[in-house]
């Protein structure tokens, strides 16, 4: 290891995500990754569980209790299991960026209610910050536990969150119509996820009743928000990619293009990692995951109705990164005191 | 021609809605096809245009003046060409389905307000019947005009009309949220249709603004709803296939999912081409374009959202069957006395 | 039970084999389904697996030693298992088609070295007739124990029988590279079969000893070829599908493209399922999968390379009907005296 | 313009070759685009035609007498034109790659023969070097003219260089089966590049006779090779990506596994882009374009056929990349002496 560099590690790196992590850290200039681990692919070379980093590194999967320390650990387990994992990692000394559920919700018992189960590390919701650094950027620079974000969550609080902040959003009904690509799903090998069923559906998995409502509503109250937001959640045809269409009723009637534009520059103009997107012309006008593939963008936008106070505020982002790996290594920079964009400026393919 | 055999023939015939209802017309036991019209095609197999056809008929295209006398024309040109195309069909005697937009309104300056243009035939409005069997059976067995219907707005009708038939839409505000294939867009070739960009896209082509809205508004009101409809349609990876999503907000907070059943069984209990999807569990649970791919099938479903007064109602159609020609047949057998499914019993493929 | 009716039953029906016959036999004018198994499903109804079959029969599946007698029984079960479940099966009384693979090669000892087995049956062997109508119609007509055929065999049968029927083939080599759908891996869910996965891919599962190669082997020897015949097996981004794109080195290096028109229509003149696709101008010159979908054509097309002894034979099929399940139904009809193409006439979709 | 930069410019930009340039290019550490001609887009940002770039530069396209001189000039225009347009940019000193089809090919007879029009640039053929790095790296350090590569072409070498190199190739036949994404047709908008059209279909566009095995034979026999390549080229479901499986037939017929690994071996042991890509087991044993997808990356794999002298060579790119824009800025570099992988190490995306 590089003396200069800061070293991380991933617990669980044999998933998509794990392996959208070490893609982008393999290619970071402030980094080292040293330890990455699979309890199936201990022993084997990265590429044998993801095979893009053919040639990349000669790193080895380790077992779970053979992870060296690290400045910064990943940890990609699934719900529930974040919980047990960070605080011995804590302890250790490293800081912690969890990829899992378990310390996205700052209330236990919001938590118990959406997950079902109590939440073995009550003390440490408190301190960790929700990773999404266009919301949180000072809170994450200090940390030393982060959570990562939902992927669906992400896209829609990206598209609302200008419109609470500006007090836009005070009557509501908020609908949040999700439609989500495979990847978002993991290696799960179900029926459901085979090609043959998955491919080309639009399937309603959730018209009611996901998950990620819970991020979304705490971050638009934090922005001042009361109005309640509705979620329902599709499969689509599309690996990587989800787009939010966010369907908002406006609290005055007289909000006009320019309001809407002011509100959007307000909240995301100096960030690096939202572009705005609304044209009056061409194929593309609005934004479509199609067009972040593979990069930390998320690209927003929205529509006025006319002649009613309805809007559309639509977010689009690459679930594997903005919506998981991106976000996690942008507060990974911010908490190292990086240039947030270190590793993250890949141009997106055009087109894939 | 089989003395017995009710003859049809198609004007404009080598686009995709011609190319559909000659599939399902060359399999109906009940009539024979005498003419099928194309300007590029004039002279060749129909297989030059449908390579589906290809061994099923000697029918060869024909110019448009050649088009030879029927009992039944169906008109496949675009908008603005329907209302010249029809008025001297149904002077030679044919009775005629129109699949142009342009009797799809019953009202000449709503139509002008959404397609631009001053209807030309305005007089023959009031007597064309909007072709929706599912609203309007008695009147179509008695027309010599029949329209088409918009594909979008076939699929926001058939999840919608229930709720409001039964009184549940009277406060609003209801968001239809509209996926689509491509082979709603026809044969056109643009950039926008290309499969390097319209491939994998999820793009939100129209989120305000959709002209099948004010379809959606005529039907709704004769069900008397005062509901305002609001409409986004997407573009997404699927060749055939609609779902749209609706997002309605119930007149009253104590609706019952039973309540909800009822009002669907009331309105699609005997309906043939209606199924009613709404499991409990395995991977089927709701409506999905996936699964009536081929088929006159809508699939129709609901969910209430615990404690709040939304539901999601939702249906799936292939967009050139129930939202296009095979509609289109179903009204035709309507209109001469025969089986109302004759042709229309294929079952969808699966998977595909 | 209709007096009238011929009785079939399926065992095995769950998988997308089952469900294609399903879905034909529920359509066939001439039989009547009795019966179902599946221990998956068993008491549910058939559209728990298979939702396109929803609305058309009240049938549910039944366990296996609860399948009632019928005239005809299909089964679909694994390689290996088909060889123990047919022999009871025959001695009830009913004519049996077999979809495993057990029952496609007349030879013992090839069956062994392929699959790995000894063969269980092997005296039934001999009585087996291969279930390609095609090949071996006058035979089927007879037969009591009819095997299916293997998907990639089939369309690389089809594409190359008539040349070597013609004496065209005695040289070699003969290289079949093929491109199929991930319906033919059936439900099961493996890593490599989740949509991310499979979605996309050009997957080169078999470069060389694929398993069908023997079924080639067999029919081409049978038609006089000696050439040998190498295969090569992608799966490719579809569903439903096969190409066999066939490279062959013809005998003679005088062979005209009019004497390829004369072997061709000589084996196929008056197939009712296979179709001779080769055009000079158009978008679809030669066959594509894309464009049989859902029925159950052969096309069948070639192409001689100028200047050489090279030419290039081509099928495409849909793997679950003339692959599968059509093919089946096609020797059922035989088998039973009725209308050969019975069921069996759906015109393919298209564009799908 | 930075002092220390050398400058770049775009002749043809707006398509998806010029656009993949732009993003390596706008990445790249040694390089500073300047300008970039549209006809279509003059005065329009560079995000009008690629969105992915959106956010990325302030450049405007400019109509073709405005490009500004560059120490390098990238031209992408059809076949025909680039004889035409290098010329001058030569004179004005620019060192050159052309990314038409009219400097591949050294013969100007056997230019003619494939692209049916005479070279009107016969002198400055023997200049022009081939622009694959893995075959010409000396000759393209040196040049001041540099074609690109036929994209089919360069998969189909890169499989077969080795063999023939070793000797391997010295009787033949070589069947090269190709599988190609919709990318490589560009942006013309015709009836079969449309989606309904193009997607998931097999279509055998070329079963003989395509132009780039003109470039497979030049290569060929530059490396010893006799024996003749055969070509057929399938377009598949895909937008980015190449898929060569090359079916050979060995010189001598003790060839073992061993044999082939140290052919390969010997050819690409140090190339930088070029993965060997031949797994005993787990899901990717071979090259499969889903897994290059973004990168310069040439994954290379094989397999030996039991008991026959057959072998199958195959390869995979990702056509816009290594098949065109990326091995195009691989030769820059060459040709300026900068680091041969400067800008072209992104690791590819997977899944995908």
């Amino acid at each position: 290891v590089a003396d200069s560099k800061t070293t991380v590690s991933i617990l669980g790196a044999s998933g998509y995500t794990g392996g959208e992590l070490l893609r982008i850290l393999l290619q970071h200039p402030g980094v080292e990754v040293v330890g990455a681990t699979s309890q199936q692919f201990a022993g084997e070379f990265l590429h044998k569980a993801h095979p893009n980093l053919r040639g990349r590194t000669q790193l080895k999967f380790v077992a779970r209790n053979e992870l060296p320390a690290a400045d910064v650990v990943f940890t990609c387990v699934p719900h529930g299991a974040g919980m047990a994992a960070v605080p011995p990692l804590l302890e250790r000394g490293s800081r912690v960026v969890d990829l899992s559920a378990d310390f996205r919700l700052r209330d236990a018992a919001t938590y118990q209610e959406w997950y079902g189960v109590p939440h073995a590390a009550p003390d440490l919701l408190s301190k960790a910050v929700y990773g999404l650094p266009e919301i949180h950027r000072e809170a994450i620079r200090g940390a030393r536990l982060v959570s990562g974000v939902g992927c669906t969550a992400t896209a829609t609080n990206l598209a609302l969150y200008p419109l609470a902040k500006a007090g836009l959003l005070t009557t509501g009904p908020v609908v949040a119509d999700i439609k989500i690509g495979s990847s978002a799903s993991g290696m799960d090998a179900t029926v459901a996820s085979i090609h043959a069923e998955r491919s080309r559906t639009i399937r309603l998995y959730a018209p009611t009743g996901h998950r990620h409502v819970a991020e979304v509503d705490q971050v638009l109250r934090l922005a001042g928000s009361t109005a309640p937001v509705h979620y329902s959640a599709h499969a689509v045809e599309l690996v990587r990619g989800i787009l939010a269409t966010c369907h908002v009723f406006l609290s005055r009637p007289d909000v006009t293009e320019k309001d809407l534009w002011k509100a959007y520059r307000a909240a995301y103009g100096t960030e690096p990692f939202v572009r705005l997107v609304k044209e009056r012309s061409g194929l593309h006008r609005f934004p479509d995951p199609k067009l972040v593939a593979g990069s930390n963008y998320a690209d927003v936008g929205f529509e006025l109705e006319e002649g009613t106070n309805r809007a559309v505020a639509v977010c689009a982002i690459d679930n594997l990164v903005k919506g998981a790996a991106g976000s996690a290594v942008q507060c990974m920079n911010l908490m190292l005191g990086l240039d947030e964009t270190a590793g993250l400026m890949q141009i997106p393919l055009h087109p894939v």
